[in-house]
């Protein structure tokens, strides 16, 4: 089934027409395919079913990228891990049923509280991102009478000519430990009795699209992988991150996952390690699209507006990431024009495209933000008073209200106005 | 009263102690001073005392700035009307007890019920913002029975020198309409019978440090007012919209509110038209900080780095605008270090500040994020499964709680799982 495309000139996501769920729910709605998620979680482990035969493949979603609630249930119950940043998404993660083992926690700057609730929940490994957090864990699981399974998060200062924003691989960027100090911060790790060193973790970045800084800094960790081993580190596993790009326009060439798994077995298949992958973006990126409506088209003698309802608290990655999204008409279109797509927030930096050749659109028209999956809602805001969007989850021709529309009173009840204050 | 200073060396919002705050409510926490605001606001009305002699002048706090529901109904008992961008800040304003004359409505893309509610209320003056704006107030006020006060949002076309991403006065933006063409939509909007072109509104952008581009909107405001005027045009006010910049380091030298005022009566004086202002960080900026808490210190050999619990998604701004924000230690310190402040957030784009002379701080620290009160807390997300921080108003000795921080449980709330797919 093919996720998105147009039956009666109406732009359907599998059964179901999106003028049809605009109408129901109202916009701006974030609308997500079912049978694409999962489509794309068993293209995933079906790449790596040749490598499963000898080592376990884990496969982990980062659920940073679209952590509502029926989404990482649905993964969860198909039998995908998770990967984790935060105390709130272990929260979600285990409410959503999923086994503690199949958890990874890759947090940049873990509170003491966090640490304690995944020792305690006994997560499969715990990704560690300085010395200073080395001796902080470990002195965590020895006053909780545990041992925690890390990994040292290495940091290969490799660029990953991915935007500077969402790269987290070279030694500007606060993530990891340097890869050259690793082998001895190993050693120092057998000799802390709260502390299981039994993996090794990298991550790039996010959006990669090309396969070369993979290849390079898998070499180097099977490299440090096969080292440790031979000093006696008790190694199970090398957790090879996400990052796989995926296309937000046609013109894009991201990288085959059957390709990435072929370069993972030559990379890394001769250390008899497990791997375990972090995917976020490339599971769900391209299973959700953001449907707005048009307020109103306005042009001057410079440029034409098209002014619609969705703003940069609904998504920001246009204008936080300089991100391409496409936009397509729901009802087809022949027509064409040139113009800017953007919202009703208050700030010139609220737009969706600039300068894009577009569908004529008419106040009253929906359009569809594709490839909105990932980074989309998790990121929403309230700006502008604004309540953040309904989402929709689809299956064939049934439609799932899996977050209802934040009202004003909804935002206001947040709120304590104090009665004896002296004005 | 100084509104934040040191007393014992721990930091002090009036009377108040960061630090006791920090222990109570946790951090990442936003803490406001009222008295901040109140005697912003007196400052503003003071400055024009001399010019509400002969015309009136209205102060319109611009909410999307800071929508605390405490702030709002605060502002509003202290006599200032509200500049609303949403139906959200619509409610807000009205369920905080502002009169609806006090109600300015500057909306970009406005929708059908946005427009019908606003008239229905009754407010002072909708900004219009296009040629095919206009047409659609006219109509959906003459379905109502009603006439609605307007005034064009003209756009003067001068660069604000602001962050484009805040810049809102050039023709490539898409706020106003080219002054140009406004004499002739004046003329034709007498024609309408559900319209009162009543005002003109003029709007730069916001953070503007130098007088040069008021100095010139005005007085091309001022031309078009008494040009209107003259061809029988009933105008009533001027709306010069916000945007006066405040200091965020010491080295900020922003225009002085009273220089700013006699600008005012140069510039538009002479028209004898009532004036109206728009002001929202000007108020609020520096009344507030975000004080976070500090996780972990981990360095390598080029840089050494700040893990704090504040994360992009608490205060956005330092990667959306490579806002300047200063950082003080809450516990008086005279080590520096030269570091990058980042956030627990899984982005490289998620920093406080980068390379800058800090105090040098441990694990367990708490640092106070500075003129946090204007576009923090309303631009909060829940990126990476995190829950909105609190919010603490504090006046003198006492502190009110006005916001409860957010909880993972009432994340989790807001989204459904549905029970009957089929996976």
């Amino acid at each position: 089934m093919t996720t998105f495309e147009y039956k009666n000139n109406i732009l359907h996501v599998e059964n179901i027409s999106l003028k049809d769920l605009a109408c129901v729910h109202g916009t701006p709605l974030y609308v997500y395919s079912l049978s694409h998620i999962l489509d794309r979680f068993n293209s995933f482990t079906n790449a790596f079913k040749p490598m499963s035969k000898s080592v376990q493949v884990g496969v982990h979603f980062a659920m940073k990228s679209n952590s509502n609630q029926a989404i990482v249930t649905i993964l969860a119950k198909a039998g995908c891990g998770m990967d984790i940043v935060s105390g709130g998404e272990l929260r979600r993660a285990v409410s959503a049923g999923v086994h503690p083992d199949k958890i990874i926690y890759s947090g940049v700057a873990k509170s003491v509280l966090e640490i304690r609730d995944v020792i305690d929940a006994g997560i499969l490994q715990i990704n560690v991102e300085s010395v200073e957090e080395i001796q902080q864990i470990n002195k965590i699981a020895l006053d909780m009478g545990k041992v925690a399974s890390v990994a040292l998060r290495v940091n290969p200062n490799i660029d990953a000519k991915t935007h500077t924003k969402i790269s987290t691989g070279q030694k500007t960027d606060k993530f990891g430990i340097d890869i050259e100090l690793a082998s001895d911060l190993y050693k120092q790790m057998l000799t802390m009795d709260g502390l299981n060193p039994c993996g090794i973790a990298v991550h790039l970045g996010s959006q990669l699209m090309s396969p070369e800084p993979f290849i390079d800094a898998y070499k180097l960790v099977a490299e440090l992988a096969k080292d440790l081993m031979a000093s006696g580190v008790p190694l199970k596993r090398l957790d090879l991150g996400g990052g796989l790009g995926i296309a937000y326009e046609s013109s894009d060439t991201p990288p085959d996952v059957n390709a990435y798994c072929k370069m993972v077995m030559d990379t890394v298949g001769d250390t008899q390690l497990d791997v375990h992958f972090e995917p976020g973006r490339w599971l769900v990126g391209n299973s959700g699209t953001l449907i707005g409506c048009v307020e109103n088209v306005k042009q001057n003698d410079v440029k034409t507006f098209i002014l619609g309802d969705v703003g940069m608290n609904d998504l920001i990655r246009p204008t936080l990431y300089e991100a391409h999204h496409d936009i397509l008409p729901v009802k087809e279109s022949e027509e064409t024009i040139v113009a800017d797509l953007v919202g009703p927030v208050c700030e010139s930096g609220d737009y969706m495209c600039k300068n894009r050749t577009l569908p004529k659109m008419r106040r009253g028209d929906f359009f569809a933000i594709m490839s909105a999956g990932a980074y989309g809602m998790v990121q929403a805001s309230n700006y502008n008073s604004r309540g953040m969007p309904a989402e929709v989850l689809v299956q064939d021709n049934n439609a799932y209200l899996i977050r209802p529309r934040q009202t004003i009173e909804d935002l206001i009840d947040m709120d304590i106005v104090p009665e004896d204050l002296d004005w």
